[in-house]
């Protein structure tokens, strides 16, 4: 993979370096996907009793990992090869750009700040959970505050330099700056303002609900579904887990999951459809990145985009539900009698509540709206953490029209914030926003998506997506990519116009 | 865990150092527990395809397993509490000696050598395969010439002063001998030919074939059973696999695995139950045991006489069919028209096999004592390897009165000899001689065991075999064990006179 050169000895020994370089990303990477299983397997298949044995099999795969990636020689080796990069081809110099990267943050952070981080953050998701359970967010209160004490510092062992902000956003959304984001934020919250009490929904049909479904039935008529969108099961799994995820263990090896209910079958096959969005992703890959660290979707915004506009531009349009009845009522015949109209409409109700993750597509965005309002006045020290409850039903108020009566309602009911999880929010909006942008490029390019998709023919949508989006894994930056599919600069316009079709006009 | 002395300091630094041992023993456990995971996974979850970056996971965990347990501060603590076992208290020095076994032959193996054996296997494997596939035996001759070379090299290493036979037996069952095992193995072969012919079962009733069995009413059906006999679901995992085995991920995770099939019904739940035996052991070893290196069954000849004890004595009985009988119609009403006679009949056909693995209960044991003669032939030099197909063929026509026609159902049918593995036939065997023997001692401590048992009440078993075998983990010998509980050395008396009673009298 190196270019030529008149310094032939010099070359050999970078070719050198380079295999070294690329062996311990090997073995990074192994113990990356071990790492994976053990946390998959935790929710999948492990019985809860051994939650203990599990955490200390967890935290020997992350201690030995930490080890590996901070050995001097190959941090020496990582800053030697990205002195010379003019020298590597575009993907070795790349990959080895995005390991310096994460090496920085991880040689920069003092051991003693890290242990006791994580230590903190243990105790921190405990407290949280305690406090909402017992409705108390004083529980709360002062591990609260540490997490951002020492998310502060944190930002301020990375890039001292940098607002703090930036630092935590370039750790989920390379490049994003909260300058930028402020913008495109404050655009989509007049647009939604203005949208939302325009939009009149019908009641729900409650054509999910109380038909007795029977998992493994479930389960046949999700693999029909994910496998025709695209998913390989010869390289790929369909778990069963309380709350939907997407992982990869290895390049051949890509789990998607979702949960299965007797009593109510939307969360089921929407939970599968958004975790298949990532899974496409992952499993769509170039090959020829699969020994680099370009072998993973490139920014969580743009991950989540692939599986927002799986779930809800795809999977809850009309010509998907036209196919999908089909398969409904092949393994439960009670679909035989109920319209496409009534999927559609019960797939697609707009009501603002309290909960962000049982929100609808238009709603959800408020609530991420309110997170980065709110932890940027807490790191500005506009607002104070004890004063947070009040902050929150003010903002929920402002936002949506409605004030939560409970914490576990409020601003206790994400696990995020005890796991210093701060500056992760945004990403989820900027997935609907990047879907909004992409959808559009896709569908004016695919004028007949959609009598191909209510046939079952989703080919276009694969072909598009893999060439443009899924095959360059980590290569282009988030805004590059973006800017390289859609012709522009991120923005909150297509996905607003894509709301204002679809409910409004 | 010390015992009192009146070196006071001395007993400090020896507190110390216990500690210290017991802390690398939780980060080994630790480790094996994540091999085990990521074996389990590979045969119960994993795609295919992943298979190659699966064998690079087993891989960096058994090489990082391996430095940990050779670090040399590591083999002198040991060393060091190994001198000073009078000052341990049982468990401990227990703890100490079983590590320190273990530890001993891997420091006495030069690296190379371990390296070189361990590539020579994995090629030697491939090559059986191609054999047996191909129905060549010359493939796998050079391989298999190896194998025996390198493993005589290994037991030369590990104990040059010992028989080579003796040194490979210890290492599957400790303190067994060769001698001790002509002595019980020749009169089991003396009273099996006198037995053999003798038995005469009737053809099946083929009450377990062609039912249009479903997988996830079997799964139901075999989670009911297993329960009943005494499987802790909180703390264990049914799994499904091609080739049924158990597992133990950690204390609170143990696994047992069977394979389902659509068509017939009996090796879905003789498997299910075989596993279990093994599994109960793993799930009642006293939790006093949990941090030391005892936490596991004593040897392969105990453990496999719980899976023979439950899958044959208990499993293929009449008084367990009486109460199957009524959960099988409970999930498959066309058991309510299959006599219990008819269940037991099907389940003990006695009647001879090439195939190892298929064989009943009784023709099983000349199996495997084909295998021992033959592996003590290949090491004295009796029989070179050349030779084998030839020399395999005359012993089943001696020990069976049938020939195989083809390498593939004779000398070429099991996997064991190309990894190596020799000197572990016999421990099958074995758990069938120390199944009899437990088993008469339970029965004859319990004479109502069959009423019991045929109203689905185990726990007369289950409590036997807790407090007698299971509890003590690795605590006695397994010689020690046998004699504790039956008040008799190992013989072969008991299970001759179980399948003469059963299958003559």
């Amino acid at each position: 993979m190196l270019q030529f050169s008149n310094n032939n000895s010099f070359n050999i020994s970078m070719k050198d370096k380079l295999q070294k370089y690329y062996k311990t990303l090997a073995e990074l990477k192994s113990l990356e996907g071990i790492s994976n299983l053990l946390e998959w397997d935790q929710e999948a298949v492990m019985p809860q009793s051994s939650v203990e044995a599990r955490a200390d099999k967890v935290a020997i795969i992350g201690k030995l990992m930490h080890e590996k990636s901070v050995e001097l020689d190959h941090v020496n080796l990582v800053n030697e090869l990205s002195d010379n990069r003019d020298q590597l081809d575009p993907i070795d110099q790349r990959s080895v750009e995005v390991t310096k990267t994460e090496l920085e943050k991880e040689t920069k952070l003092p051991t003693e700040f890290v242990e006791e981080f994580s230590k903190n953050k243990s105790l921190s998701q405990q407290a949280w959970y305690e406090a909402k359970m017992k409705e108390d967010f004083s529980i709360f209160l002062p591990y609260l505050e540490k997490m951002f004490e020492y998310t502060k510092q944190y930002a301020n062992y990375v890039d001292p330099t940098k607002p703090i902000y930036d630092v935590l956003l370039d750790g989920y959304e390379e490049g994003m700056t909260t300058e930028n984001l402020k913008v495109i934020f404050s655009d989509l919250k007049n647009n939604l303002k203005e949208i939302l009490p325009q939009i009149k929904t019908q009641p729900s049909n409650e054509v999910f609900q109380n038909k007795d479904f029977k998992k493994h039935i479930t389960k046949e008529l999700i693999e029909e579904l994910t496998a025709k969108v695209g998913f390989d099961y010869s390289r790929g799994v369909l778990g069963e887990v309380h709350h939907p995820f997407e992982t990869k263990i290895s390049t051949n090896d890509t789990r998607i999951n979702t949960r299965y209910s007797e009593l109510e079958l939307q969360t089921s096959i929407t939970g599968a459809i958004h975790e298949l969005g990532h899974g496409l992703y992952e499993q769509n890959i170039d090959p020829k990145y699969a020994h680099t660290s370009l072998d993973q979707g490139v920014s969580l915004g743009i991950h989540e985009s692939q599986s927002r506009m799986l779930e809800n531009m795809v999977g809850r349009g009309k010509a998907f539900c036209t196919y999908a009845k089909e398969v409904l009522q092949k393994y439960y015949p009670i679909y035989k009698d109920v319209s496409v109209d009534s999927l559609v409409n019960d797939l697609n109700i707009v009501k603002p509540s309290f909960i962000r993750i049982e929100a609808d597509e238009v709603t959800y965005n408020m609530h991420i709206i309110l997170r980065f309002e709110t932890e940027l006045d807490l790191l500005n020290g506009k607002l104070e953490v004890k004063d947070l409850p009040e902050y929150w039903n003010a903002k929920m108020k402002d936002l949506l029209g409605i004030v939560p009566t409970k914490v576990s309602e409020g601003c206790l009911q994400d696990v995020h914030w005890s796991m210093a999880l701060i500056g992760y929010f945004p990403t989820y909006t900027l997935g609907n926003l990047n879907a909004g942008q992409l959808w559009n490029s896709f569908t004016t390019k695919n004028p007949n998506y959609e009598k191909e998709f209510s046939q079952g023919n989703f080919s276009s949508y694969f072909n598009y997506f893999k060439t443009n989006v899924w095959t360059h894994g980590t290569f282009h930056k988030p805004a590059e990519l973006i800017k390289q599919v859609t012709g522009e600069e991120l923005n909150s316009k297509y996905f607003v116009e894509y709301l204002r079709k679809k409910y409004i006009l």
